[in-house]
């Protein structure tokens, strides 16, 4: 099967109430251009941001290459005063470094994982990423470990390993500052930053509140409902576990049918 | 995709021993041939079977068509003395009739469907029957209501209403006077009887007893562990229903992975 690569829509000049009554319920990713985001678009350059963040001490990620791996952990912690990680990020090559002269830095404010079940505007501020976006329909093919999927080198994935990832859709966009994309919960997304800049992540719930595990400072977690449920699974399994090997693949199969007979979603997507 | 159509293998004069020890295991259908099956096979003709089996009333299935339908029941009960029905169980037409002069005639003597839990052997004392079997591991591609598969006309089925049916494998073999099926528990059957004759099933437990539903006379229900099982995957399901649909299938997608990651076979088979 080819792969399928799929622009992700982008819209300009919309408006809150457009959004809210007919592209939000659609639970798309969208790219929002034009939209007014004050003057940081312009404002926010190296210098300033070093200027005004000062020498407050930060931590930061520091790996040998692009695309880090929250997975395997390609990546070391290091301290930096806030304004020194601003120059640092936006040279092409250290005279000062910690692990090789084209090292790459990341500052997240918060959380080591972008979120998962909440619904998020990436407000690209400054500097260009591309980005690529996957339909959680399309879970099955990206080999999650936990929240994350295994296939870090998306434009070239070791096919071996991962010989079911060409069937996800790819959603794909670039993000210039002043673009705000929307991404729905439950959306995985790989980014690449293809030069300096700053992004800002809104995070808002969509369930109503008592949905959410409340020790979930990083909304990562799955929905109250959701972990439940897995755990109530995890006791039919281990019922099931009693009966020889040819019973177990049987009832096993017949569990997967009703499954998707009463809570897959009849649209097909 | 092609329909797979597989022989059922034909063995002669396996002994006991043989069977037990390197056939039963492998837990798939086998014809065994040349049997001591003592003199049933060529004593129990029509004249012989109206003689022993007398006036005792018996209660029989009677069909226009030649293939029963247990879901839709295209079959009426009636009741004839046993001597009257071998009679016209053996003759093409009737001149006493039911329903049409070329109606059909079943006497199955205990129960309604065939064992689906249990393993089987089916001796085939008299006449001939052409048996389609299906593996288990195919269930997915037989439309099943309850443990019986809807599509009836396996030689030409509707297509537009089961459209996967031909990615079911067909095991297939005749059986003549004198041949033994072995129908290990949970493969499915579709029976066609070519001329009048008669069967004898003889089923045994392969799970040990305390797995089996102790109301269960029929044989068909599915072991405790089985059902108990699939009553905690409803509750899993119902609480997965307190999300809204898009969560509730990524999260019901979650739990076919893991059915499938743990209860699953792991040979492919």
């Amino acid at each position: 099967m080819a792969e399928q690569r799929l622009p992700v829509p982008r819209l300009r000049g919309v408006t809150r109430e457009q959004f809210m009554e007919h592209l939000y319920p659609q639970r798309k990713p969208l790219v929002l251009e034009g939209l007014d985001l004050g003057s940081c678009t312009s404002k926010w350059t190296v210098d300033y941001l070093s200027q005004v963040g000062g020498t407050k001490e930060v931590k930061i990620h520091v790996a040998a290459v692009a695309q880090m791996d929250f997975i395997s952990k390609n990546f070391v912690y290091r301290t930096l005063p806030f304004n020194k990680l601003v120059q640092r990020a936006a040279e092409e090559t250290h005279k000062e470094f910690f692990i090789s002269q084209d090292e790459r830095y990341y500052l997240r404010s918060l959380g080591e994982d972008p979120r998962k079940v909440m619904d998020n505007f990436l407000i690209q501020v400054t500097g260009k990423k591309r980005i690529t976006l996957f339909n959680p329909r399309d879970a099955q093919y990206l080999y999650l470990s936990g929240s994350k999927s295994e296939v870090l080198n998306i434009d070239s994935p070791d096919l071996d390993k991962y010989p079911l990832f060409p069937k996800a859709r790819r959603y794909e966009c670039s993000l210039e500052a002043g673009d705000v994309l929307f991404i729905p919960a439950l959306w995985f997304h790989n980014v690449v930053s293809e030069e300096f800049g700053v992004g800002v992540n809104v995070f808002w719930k969509h369930l109503p509140s008592e949905c959410y595990d409340t020790t979930d400072t990083y909304g990562n977690k799955d929905p109250v409902a959701a972990s439940r449920a897995m755990q109530i699974l995890d006791r039919a399994l281990k019922t099931l576990a009693e009966l020889p090997e040819e019973y177990r693949d049987f009832y096993a199969r017949q569990m997967v049918l009703r499954i998707q007979d009463k809570a897959y979603s009849k649209n097909s997507e």
